[in-house]
């Protein structure tokens, strides 16, 4: 199944992941491991919840973001960094800028809610606005940012170096949870899944790292099938985080590593996230619930086979004054 | 400042504790003591934040509960157990008693809140209900409960076992967190902060422990100032599970142990409840807020002395559809 050559060419691979484990060493929480009998009940089996929810900026994001900054050569970083993110990724990236005291510029739609584009003020990010539509102007836009200010763009999740410090998460769960079977993450651009695979599968090839897409927006699950790259039309979910299409190079590796992609509708995403805020007082987003949601899932109930699987829970940046379930009950 | 003789009285010792710890061990989440850099910069300080809230059941009071029910004999337990409590403790409890496979009896007034009611049925409890008010009607249900069944009542906080279970808190605080100066938690009947303090003031005599109350229910704060036990006429406050009264016992460990005792109003109770969700990602209810708001006042700011300041965030247990910070807005 794997074709090595292909992931040499985007140059990540497990030294890559214990390269950046190391630099990010001492700058994020270890986010904890959690259990709860009540989610492990409905899941029918062991569910290990790792919570980058309670990584600082509230996801995993800054993983990546952190160790592709930190791994700029001074003259190119004194420059800053730029990318296209409304949400996570753009938190990430303006804090680990801010960590090494250089300028983040963020490119986001016009209409990215308030809530998401304080956040990354608050961080003392530029935020520079295109159109919402089409993908074009968001280009055009970075273009000129990048002509104006030589800043280096730097992609939320098709570059080797965010892949690389997201798959530090495959090397902390494998240390903190014994015998672990399965790996389940969500799938949006494809950085978690990827990283944690190129981690997980080199340290122990019979893991199953299984990827888990909103059913509304299932490019991942459609080109696994199709065996070839294709591109969502028109995403719609609950969980925005996750209507990004997969990268070129997050592509191989989820082709040759990820062993199947799990979708799900936006009614299980929902009352999966109600789960874990009741049952585990924790804060989850539509986003990590997707990953809860696939986990719960009749069909992966049936997986016997299965009997201890770790879920990341990707991230926890909700609007407190909007949340989802006021629209089901 | 101490008399040890009271501590005698009421029978709770480091010893006490550590077989409560010894006692629960395995049974329960090893909770974790979590950091924010944006609530310390609030704070002032380093603040740890224990996570009582991410324990079974979602608050400390299972810790007292589980204690006291396996310290039974088993003629006793048989006959099933009893407490007053439209909350935490009571469903402390009923685990508790599921877990030893005898039966738990719930006393809680007609008006409680339908969640709070199904939580405590949820796990098997049989519940009985008084009228609101007067207290003695409570009392008289309680009665009429024991002499029908022959069940022991266990107070939720004026007992020994379950402040030595409380205690164990403490314990796991001083493993989990180097060089601690104090430790800040809520008061509502004492058996928290009381068993927090005979664990740690044995261990490190100069730690300094700290209690948290609501302006409106400040029976502890007032009693310390007098001297003596005072009740609270007419408690009122956003934190539901600090309306309950001082314990005999509790208040004399109170009294000999706990060093000072800070009260917050309800506004500054919601804005460190949100501050906690929003940066944190964890959910904690306003009885748990009630310590970090103390900790985030201006007067603690002012304690140069203390660095390294763990506070107790004691639940989590909130009705999702009935957010307090929707009134505020």
């Amino acid at each position: 199944m794997t074709d090595q050559t292909e992931i040499a060419l985007v140059s990540v691979d497990l030294e890559g992941v214990r390269t950046a484990a190391a630099r990010l060493s001492g700058l994020l929480h270890l986010t904890p491991v959690l259990t709860s009998r009540s989610v492990d009940l409905r899941s029918g089996r062991q569910l290990f919840l790792k919570c980058e929810n309670l990584q600082r900026t509230g996801s995993f994001k800054l993983r990546g973001a952190l160790n592709a900054v930190l791994n700029l050569k001074p003259d190119l970083a004194d420059r800053g960094v730029l990318t296209a993110s409304s949400g996570n990724f753009a938190q990430g990236l303006a804090w680990a800028a801010r960590h090494r005291c250089v300028s983040a510029h963020v490119v986001m739609p016009t209409d990215v809610p308030k809530v998401k584009r304080d956040a990354v003020e608050a961080l003392g990010a530029i935020i520079h606005t295109c159109e919402p539509t089409p993908m074009a102007d968001r280009d055009r836009v970075c273009k000129e940012v990048c002509d104006e200010t030589g800043v280096t763009f730097i992609s939320p999740h098709d570059h080797p170096d965010v892949i690389a410090g997201q798959g530090t998460i495959a090397l902390e769960l494998l240390d903190q949870v014994a015998a672990l079977d399965a790996i389940v993450a969500s799938v949006g651009g494809g950085g978690l899944v990827s990283g944690i695979a190129v981690a997980a599968k080199a340290l122990r090839p019979a893991i199953r790292v299984i990827g888990a897409e909103p059913d509304g927006a299932a490019d991942a699950a459609r080109s696994k099938a199709e065996g070839r790259l294709l591109s969502e039309a028109n995403p719609r979910s609950i969980a925005k985080g996750l209507l990004v299409g997969l990268g070129e190079s997050t592509w191989c590796i989820i082709r040759d590593l990820v062993d199947e992609v799990i979708t799900v509708d936006d009614d299980a995403t929902v009352r999966a996230m109600r789960l874990v805020w009741e049952r585990m007082k924790i804060i989850i987003e539509p986003s990590a619930a997707v990953a809860v949601a696939a986990a719960l899932s009749p069909a992966f109930r049936e997986r016997v086979e299965l009997g201890r699987v770790a879920v990341v829970l990707s991230g926890g940046n909700v609007d407190l004054d909007d949340l989802p379930w006021h629209a089901l009950i």
